[in-house]
């Protein structure tokens, strides 16, 4: 098989504590599917070692279950709110230690790439994002909850980005 | 030997992404003493998978080495520079996940808590919290470097915390 036509399997993380989407794409020479998708929670009624506990658990079982090629997560920059910030931070710590004790390439999007990457406009907004994402991946919904759409952009974004090394 | 007498080990530690402060300290009955304490430090040379994956081994040592019964870590809440406030928090997230992982219970201490519990005053300043360490744990000199020194008055903190507890 040429090594254009090499399926690559993509991993978008689209972090938080409360809710991590997460979406699967895979890459299949010039064609992007969409594999699964969906969002990890974790409740406020558990303690914080066993939040964490339960986002690696549940982290873990989608990467054993799809095997990514790699992985792309989300950049912070933003501060709405601080104690949101480092509650996202420090989930996006567990996430890439995840990752890479899985020993899966990670890269990082800025919210301007993933933009860039599905729409080809870094000012688009979250609903045109989200609309090209379904266009993208053939699917006949946009992807619910939101951050499991957002991880998808970001796995479309992974995938651009391998087409644009390669 | 009678439950008061029981010996526990306590990890400290003071987060930080490019330097987080370690300190091991073990409570005797009623006295405490150091065991040990230092600085994880990651270089900016490094790539991010690299400085977490270096972080998690390091942790991870300290931890094989003395095997804690139990770990206090800072509670975040600062917000001088957002993007220092988001890199701690992500060294956080795998530091907890590393505790987490090796079933060390987990402690979470505020500020205020560690400033109370080594000086018995919540407006302590840096020094002063640095030099009451050197008294408690019976060092010839202040712990150097200070985040080495913060993480054994963390450390302290917890060693309260469980006089509290029983």
């Amino acid at each position: 098989m040429p090594a254009g036509n090499k399926q690559i399997k993509i991993l978008g993380i689209d972090p938080g504590f409360a809710d991590t989407g997460f979406g699967v794409v895979l890459r299949d020479g010039s064609k992007l599917k969409c594999l699964d998708y969906g969002s990890i929670k974790t409740s406020k009624a558990l303690s914080l070692s066993e939040r964490i506990e339960k986002l690696e658990n549940e982290l873990q079982k989608i990467i054993k279950k799809h095997r990514p090629d790699q992985a792309s997560v989300e950049q912070l920059f933003f501060c709405t709110n601080i104690k949101t910030a480092i509650s996202v931070a420090q989930a996006r710590g567990v996430i890439l230690l995840t990752i890479i004790k899985n020993k899966i390439p990670l890269l990082e999007c800025t919210p301007l790439q993933v933009k860039q990457a599905v729409t080809g406009y870094g000012k688009a907004d979250k609903k045109q994002v989200q609309q090209m994402v379904k266009i993208i991946l053939g699917l006949k919904e946009i992807p619910k909850p939101d951050d499991a759409a957002d991880a998808l952009a970001m796995a479309i974004c992974g995938a651009n980005n391998i087409r644009a090394i390669k």
